[in-house]
């Protein structure tokens, strides 16, 4: 089994890592980093040394796709990623991503009439590629799972590590995470954050995007 | 305000990036990753440019010290990354800790008569460093902060960001990582893991340790 997880310029470095915890270590998996082009990679604080490109490899048994604000924008502009995403996704047992890693299995063609999940920003967005936008934390449809906004890709991964590898596997894995959360605040959605918080995050993503 | 995050090879990965979601951006702050040496560090399959080593730096506002295999291991045998904590953490605001990093603060002298917590498996192993275990997935004692295993530190940094820039501020950082946790099974501590998944993780850290 080999996972691929897809790395770009500014990904969302809690999307890739929170399920690189559990899927990274699967059993019999063979697990890389790939990128658009091999070598160091940047996302803020972050340089990576990627060691796979997309021009070396055309398939795998997992693909995983993190967000971030450039995901918006390679989903809407088009790009090179998008089109080896198209390319993969027939090859793959799972295709899942992490928060706007959604918009680019969208753009790539893998959610239409599918129901998926994404970052509550990007939730409507979906629905501009063909998806059945679903307002759940972790979404299975056939082979495509998604996640919601970044934390929800540790969820992700564990629902997806029950399926691979048995509930007994994924049980130890959630332990060796210690994965009981305590949130000391009650925010992690627009359901529940103060409507001034909610308002004041749209506006500064909005203002990313240009 | 300056944060340093100390890393070394075999770090847990999601202790360090699950903190630097919400303290890697913290306003007015600027934020590095340290460690031993400059240069490529490796943990899993996960290569990181490291820009600034121990020897250039002997102070900091906030320090984050994740944890992993060798943490305990470090903390047990001494190492000259212990040795600069001991130096640094007199010029901190705060210091903090992710799962068994807390071993290292111990063996640095921070803990002494301090109530802290630490990943389950090695939670009486604090006591070896005059530490107070206390039970909880978040301690505050003090300017000395410790968080529980791994995804602990996600519930770390959002109480430390209230505390350092605010309610509202805490908030939209949890909105923006839309942390609002829901595992998909119930196993992320050994009070409602299965016992013998317990058992079977607790041998193979024990193996791990030799």
């Amino acid at each position: 089994m080999r996972t691929l997880m897809l790395l770009f310029p500014g990904f969302t470095v809690l999307d890739a890592f929170g399920p690189y915890h559990a899927l990274g270590m699967l059993p019999g998996s063979e697990f890389d980093f790939v990128a658009e082009h091999r070598g160091p990679l940047t996302t803020g604080k972050v340089t990576l040394e990627v060691p796979v490109s997309i021009d070396d490899v055309d398939s795998c048994d997992l693909l995983v796709v993190p967000g971030g604000i450039p995901a918006i924008v390679m989903a809407r502009d088009g790009h090179p990623l998008i089109d080896w995403i198209r390319q993969v996704h027939p090859t793959t047992t799972w295709t899942t991503s992490v928060c706007t890693g959604a918009l680019m299995l969208g753009a790539a063609g893998v959610l239409d009439g599918v129901r998926a999940t994404t970052h509550w920003y990007s939730h409507a967005e979906l629905a501009n590629y063909g998806a059945i936008p679903v307002d759940e934390r972790v979404v299975v449809d056939g082979k495509v799972i998604t996640a919601a906004g970044v934390s929800a890709g540790i969820d992700m991964a564990l629902t997806l590590t029950e399926m691979i590898a048995g509930t007994d596997y994924a049980q130890a894995t959630q332990l060796d995470m210690e994965y009981s959360p305590e949130p000391p605040l009650d925010a992690g959605h627009p359901r529940t954050a103060p409507a001034a918080v909610t308002a004041w995050l749209r506006a500064m993503y909005d203002s990313m995007l240009g």
